[in-house]
């Protein structure tokens, strides 16, 4: 109910221009009489993505921890063992609520969820960091040949690839430099790389998951050993964590709802110039 | 040029109610200025796609017919074989183009675009169970336990979901039986869970790829063996195949534009019961 009484405080203060834009973009604001849906899964949803999160990073540790001897810094497995837990922490947990604030906080000032989006991203680029220079000083200790595996190939890519997004992310929409025009064209890309990234960091994870449990406990593997029933269960539950997320992205009643004062002017300003309909983030 | 004569013809026609609701569905239609987009990069990317799946289609072949052996029906190894051959084939490159057909003949007529779309995934799901079969067959020879590894739990999981989704459209987008708001309602959810099925079938590939290489030639994988770089080079060319359909599929200028005489019903239909923006496929 707040929110439809939102909407239409905007309907009644935009001038008619900005109104059809907004229509444009926002197509469920010009029937006033449109009811929101009823009773929204969405908490529900983003309660239930948090668990699987959650449960993930646990797992994770529960894998590391108890099943191959715990975490140190010094060269050995135990070092090695910090890479998933820093992986799924970072890359997986922290970016995919990174990208959910933008669903949560839909009402909320959107400079404030801009930052905040960035900053659990700047949070889930330091641990991922973390955890590929545990790996790789693993490997560099054990005499272990690095990046011939196509889990090392897609998870370096989704690293390398992150920082990028994070930086232009940075570039074209904390920096005041970039023009209205450019943020609106570059946005629909950061969004669709931002899923894309999200999806690889998760398969990256499937795959290293599969990687760890050949290496370690292949004999017993194929006898539903223990550990190789919660490392299946790990990835089942970074999956359904990765469907969820996607949900919650893509679904377009969750998205952020336009406001005419932040956005009308590179509404109409991309409205104009391509005649493409605008999208907010 | 000729899809804005379409557009134009299409708004001279419909009477003003169904205009306000295809305008609601179609933004770009509202503005009779608004160009479309000047150089597509439609074909190029569809065409990458297609080179990027057979290429997929063609290295699996390759690595299972000049590294692994070869192909029988016997429970051999061999048969084994055809087990990735069939799920890149089927459950990637054929279940993907039945999606993309939506969007390259998205002027055809509705009908016999979604026949086409049920026709390609029935082929990709029979060419699926095949490799499935082959798969148990080869593991009951053998005698090797079946569904112990994540591969198999998120192969399995897809293939089942993929039959769930195939019967689920046949009954709602075929047989005429579905009321107009049911198909309107299930819509959004089909084409969702398409896509996610899509990215199922990518990464349980990519974990199959993994297995594969460390079941066969582990000692050899980490001194970057010819067979594994080759395999490597397959995974990373699924996971652009996968990109690739994902910008398509969800990049709003791709979709189908509407046709009132086939869809004006059903969009009043939703935007008078539910207040949201209806969707075409």
């Amino acid at each position: 109910l707040p929110n439809l009484i939102h909407l239409n405080l905007v309907q009644q203060k935009v001038k008619p221009k900005a109104s059809v834009a907004l229509c444009v973009c926002h197509p469920q604001i010009m029937d006033d009489s449109a009811p929101r849906p009823r009773r929204s899964m969405f908490p529900w949803l983003v309660g239930a993505s948090q668990l699987l999160g959650l449960a993930s990073v646990v797992l994770t540790g529960v894998w590391m921890g108890h099943y191959r001897g715990g975490f140190a810094w010094d060269g050995s497995a135990q070092e090695f063992n910090l890479h998933p837990l820093c992986m799924v922490l970072g890359l997986v947990f922290l970016q995919g609520d990174a990208i959910l604030v933008y669903r949560v906080f839909r009402n909320e000032a959107k400079r404030n969820v801009k930052l905040l989006h960035g900053i659990i991203h700047l949070l889930a680029l330091i641990i991922s960091i973390i955890g590929v220079v545990a790996v790789f000083d693993f490997h560099r200790a054990a005499k272990i040949p690095d990046m011939y595996s196509l889990h090392s190939w897609c998870g370096l890519a989704t690293l390398i690839l992150f920082c990028l997004q994070w930086v232009m992310g940075l570039l074209f929409f904390l920096f005041p430099g970039a023009s209205l025009w450019l943020r609106a064209s570059y946005l629909p890309v950061h969004v669709f790389c931002g899923l894309v990234l999200l999806v690889m960091a998760i398969g990256s994870s499937l795959l290293g998951i599969t990687e760890e449990l050949l290496f370690s406990i292949m004999p017993t593997y194929s006898k539903f050993a223990p550990e190789g029933v919660l490392a299946n269960i790990l990835g089942i539950s970074l999956l359904f964590f990765g469907v969820l997320l996607g949900y919650l992205i893509t679904r377009e009643e969750y998205r952020r709802p336009p406001n005419p004062e932040e956005e009308s002017l590179s509404v109409h300003f991309k409205t104009l110039t391509e005649g493409g309909s605008p999208t907010t983030p």
